[in-house]
């Protein structure tokens, strides 16, 4: 990648139309993005596979998709009321707010995601810190990162709610109802894709801290006896997952979470990094979670949420291994690991390696020349053909040739197809390889 | 259906796997559902079907996916802010409060949609109309829908944000990034599928009226000169989707809106209706909202949102059609009209006739006796071979034939196939049809 920057990225996900600014027209919301039409489609092909992968080819692995608002007793129950805190400081002049860890990273310093809010406090006063405008800093406070609401027609705390910040607790919370429906055998897992949302004190690095995002999560009820091998098998699913979506597995890292850094109930958890352009960040996660869970909302709701083995043996609180992973974060990887830069005849080119079946567009077709009627039809009915057999295929007769092959290249386009005077009198047409960029005749019916 | 009623739809929903009360365990919170495993793949197969129809199958629709948080300004231009109300009424004993226009439609008075709050007023006055308490009422006030949030670490009027009520502005804030990034001939049409929050006074009816739904929608572009043509064919598009769903033609109707109901911008408006086991209900729109939604977001945000036709004539703001599918209200519409009862040997059966392309479970694979190891050696066999090539099939070995049957009859499933001893010797299976009940014997390559 060598000088590829995140800025390069970006501007090429706004010009082609992978991603915009959210609400841009009025100046943006900050941390929120929206998916262009080329965007939305690679978040559908990573879903998909995704779905595909966890769920469907698989006979234990249950979707569901639980609403986004929950009663707030769901997030007493999961600590996230109390627990789910950012740091914040001041400016104590400009009352520009800023997230303390993120803050003294930023400046090299080291050890901070271990650090409490004293010693982070200890360390802005003993080594003097501003903020970023030089001025003195507050002291740091916990900042809960969830965006309430109320819901129903009286303000009140009985009506407060939550957007939810994890996909998580919708499929906690639906355990019974899935094993009264389905009576599934241990282990058996749900598994959800959905929005989440997290108040960031700063959104920042495109859409790879944002405080809109989109999850898809699993969490597998087991016999706390397996943990071990269970937990090695779904870290182990979760690495082949990456690598179908192209990923480059000298790019990914996995890392084991110290326990002063893991919740108090997490007994082991390891997190895969990924070398993006920003850097070596997280990408997603696996955590075994104990019977935490279960047990905090079998209290808090009263409700029985044990688990009776087919086999007579001793009812029990199933423990739960928790693979997740960012799509916001996939996409990101996926384009950020795709981006490459080359020279074809003098001139730098810009193209996405994308995976074929993850690229937006499968296939571009075109006419060689846009005003030779002849061209136009022949071209127009291998488009047809081709849109009815791929889906994803697009119509390009903008520019010459030359440029619309730049414009493919830009968006991933694996193939391009282009329909000349020779296609009209033996049926055969130019396919040209994004990666190579070498041309070659195929006869219509190969394509 | 004659005798069917909501209640028994929804117990079929709660018990086999399609829908939970959201929140359940904590006793919900009201006007929110869980998709369970079978209604998570059912609402997915008609987003697909949906995606293929509008999108992927045409060359003038581009999908986007728009954050569900956005600058307060989108709102404000909207007129959700001012205007997004319903009328809520209160008992002036118990503090209750309902939504007026529900209250007296539910009394059997008529013309209800049409009156102004004043009206409704004087019908509650006039008629000496009481809460269902038995209290008075209070007057009407007008009562904001939109929940409200507070975006970024102040909590102030200037971080107020709203989750949207829909879609549609996602939209219209992207049009000309997507004319930016494409350069797409007119008329073109934007498209998404996502979560849209309303307020509502009072959920009622299952899925029907929510407070968290899913809309799929689609606003488009088009010359003011073509909006007649245009509204006809995408009326007709609409149509011909709902007909590839499985609904049938004689309970889809087609409803005017009249003038006093609409908004004062939109001058023609065309209601689908549907007959839903609880009467016949809204299921989706399309409207011709003119030049308001650009020409209003043009003056809020001072961009110039005019289209610059290629042919060199004048460039004009766009005026808009805008197809909407309540996808909440499709699943049930297809729920709804699936949902059968007949009688089976002299026992009364019910089962779910979806479209094979719909059925979230397409095929179960059973061994005839569970205890016999060869027969179900083979039957797996067949199950992986068929889930290879179906995705979504289902291994069901509990209970004898006729239990496992009626099982996969009420969740739809269109074949169940059984491995029996003559499986064993000549490699044919028996298949079950859900409609007929009738079984055939098929070999095991004719799947």
């Amino acid at each position: 990648m060598s000088d590829v920057k995140l800025e390069d990225i970006v501007s090429l996900c706004k010009r082609r139309g992978f991603m915009y600014q959210g609400s841009e027209i009025y100046g943006g919301l900050a941390g929120t993005w929206d998916y262009g039409p080329l965007g939305v489609q690679l978040k559908r092909n990573i879903v998909d596979a995704w779905w595909k992968f966890f769920i469907e080819s698989r006979d234990d692995v249950y979707g569901i998709d639980a609403a986004i608002l929950m009663n707030q007793k769901v997030w007493q129950a999961s600590g996230h009321v109390d627990g789910f805190n950012d740091p914040l400081v001041e400016d104590l002049k400009t009352k520009k707010r800023y997230r303390a860890d993120n803050l003294l990273e930023d400046l090299g310093i080291e050890g901070v995601a271990a650090m409490s809010t004293t010693q982070m406090d200890q360390v802005i006063e003993e080594q003097g810190i501003k903020s970023p405008d030089g001025n003195q800093l507050s002291k740091i406070r916990q900042f809960n990162m969830m965006f309430k609401t109320n819901v129903g027609v009286t303000e009140d705390e009985n009506s407060t709610s939550y957007l939810r910040p994890e996909t998580a607790q919708g499929m906690f919370v639906n355990f019974k109802n899935v094993v009264d429906s389905f009576s599934p055998d241990m282990p058996f897992a749900l598994a959800q894709v959905g929005k989440a949302f997290r108040n960031e004190i700063s959104p920042r690095d495109f859409i790879f801290r944002v405080r809109e995002l989109e999850q898809m999560e699993i969490e597998l009820f087991i016999h706390p006896d397996n943990w071990k091998e269970e937990f090695e098998k779904w870290l182990q699913l979760q690495q082949d997952f990456y690598l179908s979506l192209g990923l480059p597995a000298d790019k990914l890292h996995k890392i084991e979470v110290p326990a002063e850094d893991r919740a108090h109930y997490s007994k082991h958890s390891i997190d895969t990094e990924f070398d993006f352009t920003i850097g070596q960040k997280e990408l997603g996660g696996c955590a075994y979670r104990t019977d935490h869970d279960l047990s905090s909302h079998a209290n808090a709701s009263g409700k029985n949420l044990k688990y009776i083995p087919k086999d007579g043996s001793e009812a029990f609180i199933p423990h739960v291994i928790e693979p997740t992973f960012g799509l916001d974060r996939l996409v990101l990887a996926v384009i950020d690991s795709s981006y490459s830069v080359d020279e074809q005849n003098g001139e730098q080119r810009i193209y996405l390696k994308l995976p074929e079946h993850l690229a937006p567009v499968r296939m571009a077709v075109s006419p060689l020349l846009k005003n030779k009627p002849e061209l136009v039809e022949k071209a127009q009915e291998v488009f047809k053909a081709m849109k009815q057999k791929y889906g994803s295929v697009i119509w390009d007769d903008n520019g010459n040739i030359g440029k619309r092959y730049r414009r493919q290249d830009e968006i991933g386009t694996p193939k391009c197809v282009t329909i000349d005077f020779q296609t009209l009198e033996d049926n055969t047409v130019t396919i040209r390889d994004r990666d190579t960029t070498q041309q070659t005749r195929l006869s219509i019916d190969e394509l």
